[in-house]
């Protein structure tokens, strides 16, 4: 069995995997603010998790942990994670002292990646071996995996395709540029375009265009033709099987799935070179409510499937992890 | 020793391989026109340089062909080979036959990737895992090289960034879609924008840009923006070590990669995420009368530095492979 963190700014998720891949406990807890608070509730969901399965810490394969910001995943440090509220944290040693064990530590969005592939693959009974997860959240990143591996680039900044420009005529992104996708397919590019007290302010926007109004239209359109384009920048470089859609913005659902298939396949009408990729047939959307980033640290660092199993276990959890394998 | 063609629009280049990666015999032809001339100019080049390394064609350890066009690297057919005269070719069966052995053929711009990718690693003695080969041919395409291997891609398509629109208010591309990367930096972007009975149209319009004519420098601007938004493209979202520029437009030489470089700083000025990816330090250009497409096509299936040697051949032959794969 594993364990996987997805510390979020303002929830921390907590899973327990099978050998199987499956989840077997699941806790939420508030993050708190602040370098020593995260790493109390980090702790305080391992302890809460492992007391839920029967084990202590050391008793799991592996633990691993997702977590916004900049990580180092050699030495497990975390840096620039603004909305956590610090800006450098030796996580890993940080639970690893505590815990008298190794712990994993990954880029939250790397480790969604890697969550969606294996929900994909291991319980979809999809064969493909390659997929980018495009999280659209505060901001818009992807996750690569790349011949059933994740690639996190020479540098670790594979995926960072919310800072490609797409309109010279765009506004200005925090980043420095002008006009990059994520300033017009984001929840920040919501927030900023649209005023609202809804703490949500895509729904507020979706009804608005919904009733009629034509400023939330012309969002709602940018906002859809843009995940669009997404999508084509992914396949169109890596060319990547699946793109898999998940942060926030995903909890639209199957709206925002059948609009962004729809602006592609409208584009493959005028486009028979992107006709010829079929990009509406490979765009999926995570589940709503599956932890992807939690399932993907469970995951970090463990065989892929087809590799073989580290040889340090007992057998039969050997025996487990060979049938998760297949 | 290894085979490799390069057949190209108007040359075919076929290459002698030595064991540790340097170009032993090299031959140049004019391609024919259609499908048995393309088939009847490859046999002969690969007559020409196994007579000069005083080999059989069966001597040699591998023979790969580097074709534009769509190629099933599966059977060895291509498809869509406009330059070339044909719709339709089972390039490597003819082969196959004719000279009673196995050809791999393979796209060109993938080709040249592995290419200068061997370039890189073997003779300059770069470490990187991942690169990028940029080819500004005729079209705008990319080849990947990830974790030290050719990636082709889901469907074979990986490296189509010339068909990302960058400016929604641009030209209509062939493709149908609007202000591809392709239609403001290739060389048929240079051939649409300025007209001249020059051979070399880019050379025309460097000189009449430095001249001072406006409408030159615009589109050489454009030209060398464009480069620079490829490179950032292709680092953002695969995040390869090195992009190596390539193709007809390489030819350019230092002047390009000087302006490219130039391009890519003034963003970093800009942009502090740009600037802590260092994009202009991780440019290069491949050097002029390399022919990369060939050399790649003769190492296409040869094991890739670091794995182990296929343990078909006598053994000096396992002797110098294992020397190159150092």
């Amino acid at each position: 069995m594993r364990l996987g963190l997805d510390i979020g700014g303002t929830k921390t998720d907590v899973v327990a995997v099978g050998a199987d891949g499956a989840i077997v406990e699941r806790v939420r807890l508030a993050t708190g603010f602040g370098a020593e608070a995260v790493v109390a509730t980090a702790l305080d969901g391992i302890a809460r998790v492992a007391g839920a399965t029967g084990r202590r810490p050391l008793d799991f394969r592996s633990i691993g942990v997702g977590i916004p910001g900049q990580v180092d995943i050699a030495t497990g440090s975390v840096s620039h994670a603004v909305n956590l509220g610090f800006d450098e944290l030796d996580l890993g040693r940080r639970l690893a002292d505590a815990l008298g064990r190794a712990v994993k530590v990954e880029n939250d969005v790397k480790a969604a990646a890697l969550g969606a592939y294996h929900l994909m693959t291991a319980e979809s009974g999809h064969t493909a071996r390659s997929m980018a997860y495009l999280n659209l959240g505060t901001g818009l990143a992807a996750g690569l995996v790349i011949d059933g591996a994740l690639w996190r680039g020479a540098r670790g900044t594979a995926g960072e395709i919310g800072h490609i420009p797409v309109d010279p005529q765009g506004v200005l992104c925090p980043c420095g540029q002008r006009g990059c996708l994520e300033t017009v397919a984001s929840g920040s590019a919501i927030a900023r375009q649209w005023a609202t007290d809804d703490p949500i302010p895509a729904r507020s926007l979706l009804a608005a265009a919904e009733a009629g109004d034509r400023t939330a239209q012309a969002i709602r359109s940018l906002l859809v033709d843009n995940v669009a384009a997404a999508v084509r920048v992914l396949v169109l470089t890596v060319d990547v099987e699946i793109v898999m859609i998940g942060g926030g913005l995903s909890n639209l659902g199957d709206w925002l799935l059948d609009e962004v298939r729809r602006v592609l396949a409208s584009w493959a009408v005028e486009s028979p070179f992107l006709a010829s990729l079929g990009l509406e047939s490979r765009v999926l959307l995570v589940p709503a409510g599956f932890p992807a980033a939690a399932v993907g640290a469970a995951l970090v660092g463990a065989p892929r499937p087809g590799e073989q199993a580290a040889a340090s276990a007992v057998d039969d959890e050997e025996q487990r992890v060979s049938t998760w394998q297949k």
